[in-house]
């Protein structure tokens, strides 16, 4: 008799503990009286003042005390005391770490809070992207490898409904666009500029819905966003964690009692919020940085406070506390059926006040973004690899490797205080290595794959040094194999440069014809850098092409003796024309000079005056209008520009393959201007510093192009790599701008491209990693290329970013005619980021010389952007990008589109790679244009996948590979 | 079939979890290794930096981080967590505050904590008291609030074991005699002399048998002793607080990963601590102040270090790390069947440093010391009424009010840095805020208890600042009635004097008997020191007598007009002898400086030049020896001692009922040297402060008197008011002490009398709170009586002891034979920590004119040191004392004893009046003199209760309250 009404109490239990997660999970509110929706959360930096783990385990505390495991632990626990408790938690990075520490029953409890609403995941990549110095490939890796992570451990309900950028510095559009097409419902902010601020909040603008992009149709990139009202802190005098000094509620008597004082000042903070935003229903932050490693010093203060707060309605108050979500809270505005603002252009830059703009970071830590870059390159490299040579490929001959290690530095990487630069210095110093070791399981993995798609056993040997000109095997073996990966869907030709010590190869080709090649001398600069007596004294160029999706093999053998022609020297070309030129462009340099003077493109014969020139600006240390000093993050000049060289010396070299300017601007400045045949660019590589600063000034190094477009104060800069955006001098399209700083207030993030135009020409510069840039005067355009600076700009991290670096990148210049798309470029820009990666071998390399893992190229407007292994064995993650411009609708076979293995199901899901399409329901929001209709979802044929223009679909590609027998 | 073995299992649980507290719960430990006893701890002081409810609730955290209610909250999960778990608490104030705020469930969880030895209370009085500036009243008090709350809520699991007085700055025997009859089996201790902390761990003597009474047969007053090898904090590098900086035990793969080096760092630690003790066990105390807001941080590093520690067992380490509490160590180390050291003196004072003598604080904060004593004697007043008018008096006919208030504050003010004055100005603040709320809720009592044992209707008149001279009832009414109570068990002669305004009263004794009496005039400072215009002009005079344990009723009427005689004036007497007289003392003073010169003991025909004056020190502010500052703490002068004057302005008052002689030495330093009839001292009244410290320098008043007895450089102090030690300079029982300060290392607490003697004679002076004294000269006595210093002696305080309070206070200075005992002086000083209490009416007060609880007075050796209420309704606390002395075994019929109630059953209980006597079981310790036999417990006849010198008997009396009809 007794058994059966326990069990039952037992089964009514697991009943309730099921009940729902997401909106079906929300407390309920009160709808004649303002709710205050308070929402615990820890803001968890994957990095900042200390590295990950330092932050994970607790260690350095002297310096800044956190400790995220204690975090976890503790909000569990504290969860686990009171039902009606609610948390979010965004950072997967740290619950991964901490996931894979506890032990089952630890799990379950959590998975329970997780189902019932409790525990709610917010935004819920990898890290908290930076928006303004991050690659959207960057944060497509780390976005959907946390999403991936909640799906797996806790299924539905770990999927995040709401985003959760409540911290980077500025919001980009292309990021709101990659929200919406994740299934998010919308997304918090913490930081916008203040004057926007000051001007939504007048109005009642703080919540609105921003359409992410212009190219793809409402709803499609559209989120609803919602300004925060205290960045992420909770208001002033209601912070009750170990980090915060304000008292805590006192309710008992005695002579500390407070709870009347607490209780009214938390009326007047919520009244006084409720007056800036449109419904019933406000938010409040109750956290910060690395809050709740003790979560119940802020859950027995919020107990007692909601108490409190709600019993003053029997003696009329009309306010309501709840411990609520962010996605509880949407929902109510949601259920609002308000017609909300519409934003189109994006959040940036920011700035917290009139001398602070936060467009130092664009720059910052040049060497550690041009790594990002690099990695993300990798990263795809490896991850194809891996789909294309399957799950063997992990396991030898070479040894164990994947593409994991690399994806989670790449992701971490993406944090707001990672590739932004804005970290303490032995911080990024970890960044590097976990990305070093991820390149190493990444080498491992490239190299087993190549031996298993090609048929070779020689072990790979990786150059990693070759920027500087270092390269063990090639500077020493008379024969060996280069082995040239492309990770495009479109055959790709690139410069091969090796060191080598002979003067004369003979290199051939997949088929084993021989390719024409040359050895040219190690420039100056290039043997300063390697820093190193000997080394190799000359370089092999030959240039090689590679299938898409796939590689070539060439094998290189020193001849004996040198070979017919003399090598090429350095000439300075005293007299004759100082220029350079190839079929596509004629570059002309001033003789006088040594500057870049004009580019011709050849097949239009237009012409452009470019005076190209570094600069550096004085960085501020704070002067009579404002004791801000340019930082890692806020860049103030205390100058104009001061040219590095008014005249540079130069060495020319001619050679059939190449053809350079070497500019020497100062001791720690210099350039190379570059044409190769076939290329429709100029490259400027360009190596700096470490910039001088004996004199006590802060330096910030830009190369400026000076020409003279009528550019009417407009410029074009991308937005994550993806979109373009215009760009107005003084000028923000949503509220009157009051410019106060007038170089800083007008740089912008570039992460690809920038460029200027006008009615006939337009001028672009591409860039090999995340800079800031402007146009501050008609006709020019600037990037911002190092910067050492000797002051903190006191936004926490603590340090001068005074980084003694030498830095060498490249920038590659087009001219074309203005009828070309604005956004015309960004297959080119693809290219830099996914550049083929060589692989060399000691002997002859691969049996097969030759493979590519794509049936047939893409079209050209087509691009793959993710080739990687599925969640399930045997599956992929794949997705295809139009890259816009001027393509139209493509059509694709997916089924027949691999070689490397059969296609037997595909699956379309959203952009995180996480959810199926057909899962995600978003809420729709009403603006002044209407309210959209829910977007269909395709019926998908994936013998013909259409892809409409900007548009990126994702899909779960169930494959086998061929067996031991071959395809 | 189901519900069987649920219930049988649930009974298992029930059972498992009663399966032992105490040394039953032991966690085992392994023979033949070193075993370490890791034992969590929180060092909480009931006020320092902050007040006792803002340690608890965590207010003023910027100051100091810590909040008790977190403490609490938190180590009762984390035990829930893990039952390897142990936890150890000793502060019951916070306990208690906290107790009352929990529900049953948590509660409930408690219990069973503490039933399971998990969480274990050691010290377990209401604070930690400090042992150098308390009286054992005092002492008493706290300890049997604190066991008493334990007992009631815990039962026999709650009761501690031993006792933790890890922070006291040094250790009183008095206090260990009280700990061994309270029943605990050992005390730790924090703080003792660096000196004999070096010289103990050389010969392994940290652990000892302290035998704390010559007087008492051993056992009874032995305890064992263990010193702490780190204070009470944990090894180096091995904290794990919130509020340490110590890295966590990092255990995962990863870059930070640390528990190799941290578990040879504590195996080394260990190794070298086992060096240090006797037995193949040792203790580390984890943790500090205000530790384990966030026990988790501490448990999960512990947790992992005891796995890994013992992990290396595997690999041939000899050590074994274990959770377990002191009593548990304490077990382990009398199993180990040693012979022990043995000490019988005490450890005062203590030092940490060659010039860090903590004596500073033996008369830090005078103010509040005088305070503290006062309240004492009240509490004692407020109890004794409490209990002989039985539990209506709380209720009325004046309002509510009863003594717990008040014994909550005085036993608050016990804490180490309360009465020591080491604590904040506005914790000094609050403690006084404390003692004066628990005063009024005794006012109303007392005011009850008066009403119901007289029959009086009056609603009583307190007034508090007679001794400033200000009473508004007694300076305008010209009838009023005085109601002396005494609290003590002999009948008292008491002088009254009150503030008035008429020239001549009328003053009749309870028999309607005129008495003596007469108006003198106010004195200039004590106007002065009221501060105000007006107020009364005069005092009257008149010997009061109480009955023992009762009170006595004096009406008061003025007389119309002046009486017979003149008033008396004040004279100069320029002329003649400056002596003042009684039947027992002629005191005479140098007519050319004013000074004290000569007392004579007219009965024996005795007499002694005494030369009486104030200095002061300056106060080093550091010098080149030594950083070392005088602070509240410690006292370290920079000079030798600076007469306040070398002469002073006397007047002189003689009247029949007082002699009287003025001295003024400066604008902030007088005195009155006083005889009353009857009175066989000299009563010294200072007056002293603001002291000026406009020259920069703080200063450390003396009173010293200098005479020509032959004291071979001894001297006598009390020990917490009731055993008295010999004392020597620059020397020390148990080492050969390096002497480095020549005055602050020769200084000893004295909390009610010192005193120094020759073969002849002995001058006693008698203090009316603590102070520090010594003999720093042969034949002379000094006592510091107010101090003002302006730096922080860097002991965490963090403020200058700058109080710029002007302080009264008293000396009763004895001149006996030297035959009489040392101690012979317990009685009259008993007298000054309770004197008779006054109580003022409007009208003709009680129309009993005369009460006494007593039946008849107990003898003159025997004191009635508690008559409170008891735990149950209708029980009585009662301790009776033999006051030492010349005086032999006395014999005592309780169940005759009280007027007031009838006995109707007596039970003997330990000192702390918690637990029954017979269920005291202790531990029993060998030294080189063997080991003793467990005492019997005494076959109690209530109607023959014997007490031997020296002894304290704790009783619980059940009685019966005579009904409406009277006694």
């Amino acid at each position: 008799m007794a058994a059966a009404p326990l069990l039952l109490l037992l089964l009514l239990l697991g009943a309730a503990a099921a009940a729902g997660c997401g909106y079906q999970s929300c407390p309920p509110t009160r709808p004649g009286l303002l709710n205050v929706h308070l929402v615990p959360h820890s803001h968890d930096d994957v990095g900042w003042l200390k590295t990950v783990d330092q932050y994970y385990y607790g260690v350095r505390n002297r310096e800044q005390h956190a400790g995220v495991q204690y975090i976890l632990d503790s909000v569990v626990a504290e969860l686990g005391a009171d039902p009606a408790r609610r948390f979010v938690y965004a950072e997967v990075a740290f619950l991964s770490l901490w996931w894979g520490q506890q032990d089952e029953d630890t799990r379950s409890r959590v998975r329970d809070l997780v189902q019932q609403g409790r525990l709610e995941f917010v935004g819920g990549g990898w890290c908290m992207s930076d928006e303004a110095t991050t690659h959207y490939g960057g944060t497509l890796e780390q976005m959907g490898l946390g999403r991936r992570f909640l799906r797996r451990h806790f299924g539905p309900c770990g999927t995040p409904r709401v985003g959760w950028q409540i911290d980077p510095f500025g919001h980009s559009r292309e990021m709101a666009a990659e929200l919406a097409q994740m299934g998010y419902d919308g997304v918090f902010l913490g930081r916008v500029d203040h004057q926007d601020k000051v001007a939504r909040a007048q109005c009642q603008e703080l919540e609105l819905l921003w359409r992410g992009s212009p190219s793809l149709d409402p709803p499609n990139a559209d989120i609803f966003t919602g300004i925060l009202p205290n960045v992420y802190d909770p208001p002033p005098g209601l912070c009750w964690d170990q980090l915060c000094s304000d008292p805590p509620v006192v309710d008992g008597d005695g002579p500390e009692r407070n709870v009347d004082e607490v209780v009214s000042s938390f009326l007047r903070a919520a009244t006084a919020q409720a007056k800036l935003y449109r419904t019933n229903h406000i938010i409040m932050t109750m956290g910060s940085d690395f809050h709740y490693e003790n979560a119940h010093l802020w859950f027995k203060n919020l107990d007692k406070l909601i108490a409190h707060v709600n019993a003053r309605q029997s003696n009329g108050s009309r306010v309501h506390a709840l411990y609520s979500t962010p996605s509880c809270y949407l929902r109510e505005l949601h259920r609002a059926n308000l017609t909300w603002p519409l934003k189109t252009d994006d959040f940036l830059p920011y700035s917290d006040g009139p001398h602070q703009f936060w467009a130092g970071f664009f720059s910052s830590r040049p060497a550690l973004k041009g790594y990002e870059r690099l990695s993300l390159g990798f990263l795809q490299v490896c991850s194809q690899l891996e789909a294309l040579a399957g799950p063997a490929a992990r396991e030898g001959p070479h040894g164990c490797g994947d593409s994991s290690e690399l994806r989670e530095a790449v992701a971490v990487a993406q944090h707001h205080d990672a590739v932004t630069g804005t970290e303490r210095q032995h911080v990024a110093d970890d960044y590097a290595r976990r990305l070093s070791g991820g390149w190493g399981r990444c080498q491992v993995l490239v190299g087993n794959a190549l031996s298993l798609l090609g048929g070779s056993k020689d072990p790979p040997v990786f150059c990693d040094a070759l920027n500087v000109s270092v390269c063990p095997l090639t500077e020493t073996s008379t024969h060996f194999t280069v082995v040239l990966y492309n990770p495009l869907a479109r055959r790709v030709s690139w410069p091969v440069r090796l060191p080598v010590n002979g003067t004369c190869y003979e290199v051939t080709d997949p088929q084993g014809h021989p390719l024409p090649s040359q050895v040219v001398p190690v420039s100056g600069v290039t043997r300063w850098l390697r820093g190193r007596a000997g080394g190799a004294r000359g370089e092999l160029l030959f240039q090689a092409q590679a299938p898409p999706l796939g590689f070539s093999t060439f094998r290189v053998r020193q001849r004996s003796r040198g070979g017919p022609q003399d090598p090429p020297k350095w000439t300075s070309e005293e007299s004759g024309p100082l220029e350079i030129q190839n079929e596509h462009l004629r570059v002309v340099f001033d003789p006088h000079t040594g500057l870049l003077r004009e580019i011709q493109n050849r097949h239009g014969g237009v012409s452009l005056p470019v005076l190209q020139n570094f600069y550096w600006y004085a960085a501020s240390a704070g002067d009579a209008l404002s004791p801000q000093a340019s930082g890692a993050y806020i860049f103030r000049p205390s100058s104009g520009p001061v040219p590095v060289a008014k005249r540079v010396s130069t060495a020319l070299l001619k050679t059939p393959l190449v053809q350079e300017l070497h500019q020497n601007f100062s001791s720690w400045c210099s350039q190379v201007a570059r044409l190769r045949p076939g290329q429709p660019f100029l490259e400027l590589e360009w190596t700096l510093g470490p910039i001088p600063v004996g004199d006590g000034v802060g330096k910030e190094l830009i190369t400026h192009f000076q020409t003279p477009l009528a550019t009417a104060g407009r410029f074009f800069t991308d937005s994550n790599g993806r979109q373009i955006l215009e760009r107005r001098r003084d000028y923000r399209p949503t509220w009157n701008l009051s410019q106060t700083e007038p170089v800083a207030g007008n740089y912008y993030p570039v992460n690809t491209r920038i460029f200027i135009q006008d009615e006939k020409l337009q001028l672009t510069v591409l860039t090999d990693r995340s800079q800031g840039g402007s146009s501050v005067q008609d006709g020019a355009l600037e990037l911002m290329v190092h910067r050492r600076l000797l002051h903190d700009d006191e936004r926490g991290v603590g340090e001068a970013l005074d980084e003694p670096l030498v830095v060498r990148g490249r920038h590659r210049v087009l001219l074309d005619p203005a009828g070309a798309a604005p956004d015309g470029h960004r297959g080119r820009a693809q290219e830099m980021v996914t550049p083929p990666h060589l692989v060399l071998a000691a002997g002859d390399g691969p049996h097969l010389r030759q493979f590519s893992g794509l049936r047939r190229a893409l079209p050209p407007h087509l691009h793959l952007l993710t080739v990687a292994p599925g969640e399930g064995a045997g599956t992929l993650l794949l997705r295809l990008e139009h890259l816009g411009g001027r393509g139209g609708t493509e059509t694709l076979d997916i089924t027949t589109l691999f070689s490397a293995f059969t296609v037997t199901a595909v699956r379309e899901m959203a952009l995180g790679g996480d959810i199926p399409l057909e899962s995600v329901s978003r809420l729709l929001w009403t603006t002044a244009t209407g309210t959209p209709k829910p977007p269909p979802v395709p019926k998908l044929d994936p013998r013909r996948v259409t892809l409409e223009p900007m548009q990126i679909r994702t899909f779960e590609v169930t494959m086998s590979y061929p067996g031991p027998g071959g395809p």
